[in-house]
C-alpha cells in the first residue's frame, strides 16, 4: 500500500505539526498518534500531540503516551501552539470528533491541514486527504507512511502501531483480519513489539473491583429466544468502587454462546434512565433497533438511551430486535 | 525454516502413510495431521489418519475431519491398515503417546517410521525425525513441508494450519508469538483461511449449559494474596448438564486481574477427591507446587489429584503456592 503523493510531499515540506487524536481515544487513535509523531521527528520535523480527552488508563503502557497534551494542559504549560503550522487528524476526519471547541480552535493559527483516517467519511474537511476505509486500522496506514517516508520503525513505534492493530482487529479476531494485517503485524513484531505483552497490558490489567463487576453482570444475564440482556446498574459501581469505564468489552461477552445472535447491556444512569449498548452478528442490524429509541450506531455495535423502568426497557428491545429478525 | 532433506525424501520416495496424531488431541494436532495427509494426497500417496480418540465436537468444522479413524473405526470398517507402509507421528515423539495399545500395534507393519513434532524430547522413535521445539506449532513445521515440496497451499489445508497456529499460541497472545507465527498466519489468510469465522468456531460456540457453568464458576472464587481459586462441584455439572469437557479454559480466566499470579481450579471427582489445575504468570512455577501433590506438567501450566475435603485441599494449595512465591 502507497500513501498519495500528495500528502508525502505535505509531511516532508512542512516543519511543525499538530497531531490530533478523537475524543474518547481508543488504541488505534493513540497508537497511531504517537507513532506518527516520532516518525516525523526522525525526520527533524517539530509535532505537538494533542487530544481532549487524557490517555486512559489502560494505555499509560504506550511508549511516548507522556507526550499527549489535552488542550488545557497545552495552554496552561505555556506551548506556543501557534508555532505549530499545520494540524494533521489521526483516526477521524472532521474536527468536530477531536471535541475542540471553538476557544481552542482560536489557538489554532494553521496553514494547512491533514487527514489520516480508515472511517467511512463524506466530510470535506482536510487540504491533504488519506482516508481509507477498506484498510483495518489507521495503524496500518501509519505504517505504511513511515516506510513510504524512508523511516525505520523503531521498537517504541512498532509498540504503538501494534496496538492500534490489534485493538481494531479485536486481537486478530475480526472478519477484518486480512493477510495485509498479518504481514504489517509480523513487521512490527520483527521490529520490537512483543505480542504477549501488549495482550497482557491491554486484556489482563483488570482490578479485583471489575471482575466482582464483571461477576454481577454475568448474575443478571437473561436469555430468551437469541437474544442475551445484561444489566448493570449503579448499586453494582457502589458495591465494587468500580466506574462505566469499567464495563468495556463487557456487552459482547454473552456471544461466547452459538446461539446468541444479538448481545445487550443495559446500563443504569439514573433511575429509570438507562444506557443500552447493542452487539450483533451477520445480517442483524442493531443500528435499527437503536435507531427507533433515538440513537444510533454500526450496522454490529450500536446504542440508544431509554428512559422507563428496568422491565420495560428489557421488553421493549426484545420486542425490537425481533422485529428486526424477522425482517433479516 | 527448511525441512530437513531426509524427511522430504522420505515422504517422497514412499507411496503410504499412516498418520497418527495424540491422544485427546488439540487442534494443532488435528488440523496438522488434515493439512499433511491432503498435502500427500496431492502427491498421489495414500494416507490413513488414526487417532485413539475421536474428533472433538468444537473441531467438527476441520475440513477433512471425518476422515480421522479411532483405531475401533479403521478395524471394523474393513480399511486394510497394513497396506499403508510408513507411520507419520504428528504433535508427539513417541508412540506411547498416541495411545495405541499392543493389541493395535500388531495391526501395523510400517517399514519405517517418521516424526514431526514441536515438543522437546530425548525421546529415541522415529527414522526420520523433526524436532523443532523452538518452533511454534506443529502447523508450521507442515506448512513449511508443504512448501518445501512445492504444493500449492489449498483453502481446507489453510484452514487446519491456521486453526493448528492460533491454537498453540493463544490467538497470537503467546510469548511464542513469533514474527514467523504471524508470516504464516498471513500467508494462510491468504490462502484463504478466514480468521473471523475460524474464531467463532474454536471460542464462540458454548452451550448455554457451559455459560451457565463458567457463571456459577466465578461465584465461587477466592482471591487471597495474588491466588485465584474457582472450585466446581459434581451438582454444578448436574445443574448445568455439562461435563468436565466444558471447563477447557475456565481455569486461567481470572488472570484477566492484573494481581493475579496463580489461578487455580478445583474440579470434584468424587466426595474429598478434587482434581487441580494451576496456572502461572512468570516465574512462579506450578510444576513444583503440583509435584508436591503427586502430580506434574509444566512450569506455567500443571496439575494434581488431591484427596480431601474442599476446604483443607484450598488451605494446602495456598500454602504451597505462598511457599514457592517466596522462594521465586
Amino acid at each position: 500500500m502507497i500513501p498519495p503523493a500528495h500528502l508525502l510531499d505535505f509531511l516532508k515540506r512542512e516543519d511543525s505539526f499538530i497531531i490530533a487524536a478523537h475524543l474518547s481515544p481508543d488504541g488505534d487513535a493513540l497508537g497511531s498518534a504517537l507513532a506518527l509523531s516520532m516518525a516525523l521527528e526522525k525526520l527533524g520535523k517539530r509535532t505537538l500531540l494533542l487530544c481532549r480527552d487524557s490517555v486512559p488508563e489502560h494505555y499509560l503502557f504506550l511508549p511516548g503516551y507522556e507526550r499527549f497534551c489535552t488542550f488545557d494542559t497545552a495552554v496552561s504549560s505555556g506551548i506556543a501552539i501557534q508555532e505549530f503550522r499545520n494540524l494533521i487528524l489521526v483516526d477521524c476526519n472532521e474536527i468536530k470528533r477531536t471535541g475542540m471547541e471553538r476557544s481552542v480552535l482560536a489557538y489554532l493559527t494553521f496553514q494547512a491541514s491533514a487527514v489520516i483516517d480508515h472511517h467511512e467519511t463524506e466530510k470535506e474537511f482536510g487540504d491533504f486527504k488519506w482516508v481509507a476505509p477498506d484498510i483495518a486500522a489507521t495503524g496500518m496506514m501509519i505504517y505504511y507512511l513511515i516506510k513510504a517516508l524512508g523511516i525505520a520503525v523503531t521498537k517504541e513505534m512498532a509498540i504503538n502501531l501494534y496496538t492500534a492493530l490489534i485493538v481494531d482487529t479485536g486481537n486478530f479476531r475480526f472478519e477484518n483480519t486480512s493477510p495485509e494485517v498479518l504481514v504489517v503485524a509480523a513487521a512490527l513484531t520483527e521490529a520490537g513489539a512483543p505480542p504477549h505483552l501488549i495482550h497482557r497490558e491491554l486484556n489482563e490489567s483488570w482490578s479485583e473491583g471489575r471482575f466482582k463487576l464483571f461477576i454481577k453482570l454475568l448474575n443478571t444475564i437473561r436469555i430468551e429466544d437469541g437474544i442475551a440482556i445484561t444489566t448493570i446498574t449503579k448499586r453494582m459501581f457502589e458495591e465494587t468502587s468500580t466506574s462505566p469505564d469499567d464495563t468495556e468489552s463487557f456487552v459482547s461477552f454473552p456471544q461466547v454462546m452459538k446461539k446468541i445472535r444479538v448481545a445487550i447491556l443495559l446500563r443504569e444512569v439514573s433511575e429509570n434512565d438507562y444506557k443500552a449498548s447493542l452487539r450483533s452478528r451477520g445480517a442483524i442490524n442493531v443500528a435499527r433497533i437503536a435507531e427507533s429509541f433515538g440513537g444510533g450506531g454500526h450496522k454490529n455495535a450500536a446504542g440508544c438511551n431509554i428512559k422507563a423502568d428496568i422491565e420495560t426497557a428489557r421488553a421493549g428491545l426484545i420486542r425490537q430486535v425481533k422485529e428486526q429478525m424477522n425482517e433479516g
